[in-house]
């Protein structure tokens, strides 16, 4: 790309996250009466539920911590994280330790921990805010919650496992995450352990899950790394294998296996080849690996979060690999994206079109959805292009 | 409506169910190596995944029973019932005789017997295929399941529950199905015990679970039948609604309670008011009471069930009460449903159309659709239009 389109981009995105994101979510979400964030807010802002989540409670105070720390220390900010973060700590575990996955708005707990990704989460908002305002207290709790994501993985659901043990499938979704933890909070793992990490995942993604052959990534595989001809193992989330590539950039930048990332910018547009909606444009929220029909039923819409990471991991991978085809699905996804999803009326960005790439459910936040994956892309492309722009 | 329209209507039914949609399951549905059915069947038939699940192996069961008992008895029908019920025994029950949620092929568990309506389906399909063929074996299985099913009705998820005990709410599902169950499986009752299961569905469906001032049924109430302005409490599921109206008007009918009639068809009216879409036709999947956006990403899809119970409660309510404005509803639904839904070039009905009415996923069956919703409303359509054109 020309520099003065770098610069451009740049300032695009900066400004959607100053202007129309990030004002979005301080003028409506605080609870200050309870503490921590309403997330269900309609087009215009009003809370229209008012439970809590606590992904979306961590994720929030994950939010405005790194804004504090990577854009601006603005005072107002870190009153938003400190928001969240103490509901999290007054109510937010159980006796174990383990984080509830839903609250009423008082804090009384509503859901079981059966979900590992609420410790996740909640390691991820510990660790920024302790960045932000440094105590033992904040990196114990990131600590813990780490370890017990950790320790979880293996059974993710535990006793509210449903499934039998008969088909047991390794799950992307743990080396996935496991690898934005390794890389986000690497000091907390104990010397020399990070590493180990750091590898299981690149063979995990890169070798195990990521089918050659078809281009995709799976979801879910054999406990061999073999296929299953199942609901499960057929199933594709292009989203998911987008936003690991993004982590994985990261990972093999900072081990210094560059050797890699031309592969990785290889799936990347595979990935994007096998799911692009040739007619509406978009991409596929769930495909089967076997053109199946698959059983979700929104399976054809197109989601937020979906096209953003896609943006993180192209601008992500442009950093390192030289290639025109990057730099084209960057601007397709770009132009499709920032022409459907931006609200500039009530800000925020709508979550989910149908697969005309028309507005389907004009929430800007719900029990899915709130301050984070569009905060998020936003800071890290502004930053991609930073990097390209001093490149250049 | 005059007498041609009623037999031309009655005709449709039979003809649809014998000559596209019966065929179609003894076509493609039966595994004669394993027993039980198939019931992921892509649109021409072909098996696109091999599990089985215990609602539609029940279901289906019960189905070509009632086929063998009510149209003919036809010993490839009976056979047919045969294959799953066999299944269902064999492979069906965990220890303490609850039935898995779903198996392998071959019979191995896959998901644990996490929810009571698959005693529900099981009860249904013991019962049904008793009938058609008595034993002593078949009858103790269904009075097995049936109990299980009333038992476990105050707790459905028992120990897989991920909610703590501080929202409960009474769940209208429940109500619909013990109404169903005590009608079709009466004599199971202990004597003079399924009054009390008949009074306690009226009364909680028509007083507590439907709300008067907006004409709806919810799904989630209070314990003590207040409205909960949660997402639970708000949500609504019309097809859910008509579908318990013409279980209660059969049991309305059955105790003498003639009184009722003219109130059901108020409410199957308003339900139809409220959640018909007036942009694209059709009925809405879900609804939030309060007009906040959905969670559901699937809210404004056209199914195949919710059409077809509105067609039954339609037709089963124009026998009770003579009223232009059901008639003219009922060729609102019918001409719509009959649109769209059918499949003549490889039979049965498509399950999913989009907000517009296209179809959206092109599947059969799959893991919630099976022989099930269209034939038992094709055969509960042609009987109250007999009913009707005797009347006449």
């Amino acid at each position: 790309m020309e520099k003065d389109e770098l610069i451009a981009l740049r300032d695009q995105h900066e400004k959607e996250l100053r202007e129309h994101v990030l004002p979005f979510w301080e003028m409506h979400s605080g609870d200050v009466e309870h503490g921590g964030y309403f997330s269900c807010l309609d087009r215009v802002g009003r809370v229209y539920d008012q439970d809590k989540f606590t992904w979306l409670q961590a994720r929030q105070v994950w939010m405005f911590s790194r804004a504090y720390n990577r854009i601006e220390a603005r005072d107002s900010w870190l009153d938003m994280a400190e928001l969240g973060i103490k509901f999290l700590d007054r109510h937010g575990q159980d006796p174990n330790g383990h984080y509830y996955f839903s609250f009423t708005r008082e804090g009384v707990p509503l859901m079981a921990p059966y979900n590992i990704y609420s410790e996740c989460f909640a390691a991820l908002a510990w660790h920024e805010y302790d960045r932000a305002r440094p105590s033992a207290y904040a990196r114990s709790k990131a600590k813990e919650a780490l370890d017990h994501f950790l320790t979880r993985r293996a059974s993710p659901k535990g006793v509210w496992s449903k499934a039998t043990s008969h088909r047991s499938l390794l799950s992307f979704g743990t080396s996935m995450m496991t690898a934005y933890l390794a890389y986000e909070m690497q000091e907390l793992f104990l010397d020399g352990t990070v590493d180990k990490y750091y590898h299981e995942c690149i063979q995990s993604i890169m070798e195990i899950h990521y089918d050659e052959s078809l281009g995709v990534i799976r979801e879910h595989v054999q406990l061999d790394g073999g296929y299953s001809d199942t609901m499960d193992g057929r199933l594709i989330n292009p989203g998911h294998g987008l936003e690991a590539i993004w982590f994985l950039v990261d990972v093999v930048e900072r081990i210094g296996q560059a050797t890699l990332m031309s592969k990785l910018a290889e799936m990347a547009k595979r990935i994007l080849d096998y799911s692009w909606d040739e007619v509406y444009g978009g991409i596929y929220y769930f495909m089967d690996a076997k053109g199946a029909p698959p059983q979700q039923l929104e399976h054809d819409q197109k989601l937020w979060w979906v096209h953003l990471e896609a943006l993180i991991a192209l601008s992500r991978l442009m950093i390192h690999v030289d290639d025109e085809v990057l730099e084209q699905w960057y601007r397709r996804v770009h132009n499709y994206a920032f022409a459907r999803f931006p609200d500039h009326v009530h800000g925020e960005w709508y979550g989910y079109l149908n697969r005309r790439g028309e507005v389907h459910l004009n929430l800007k936040g719900g029990k899915w959805k709130g301050c984070f994956h569009v905060p998020r892309a936003l800071l890290e492309c502004t930053s991609n292009f930073n990097r390209l722009i001093e490149a250049d």
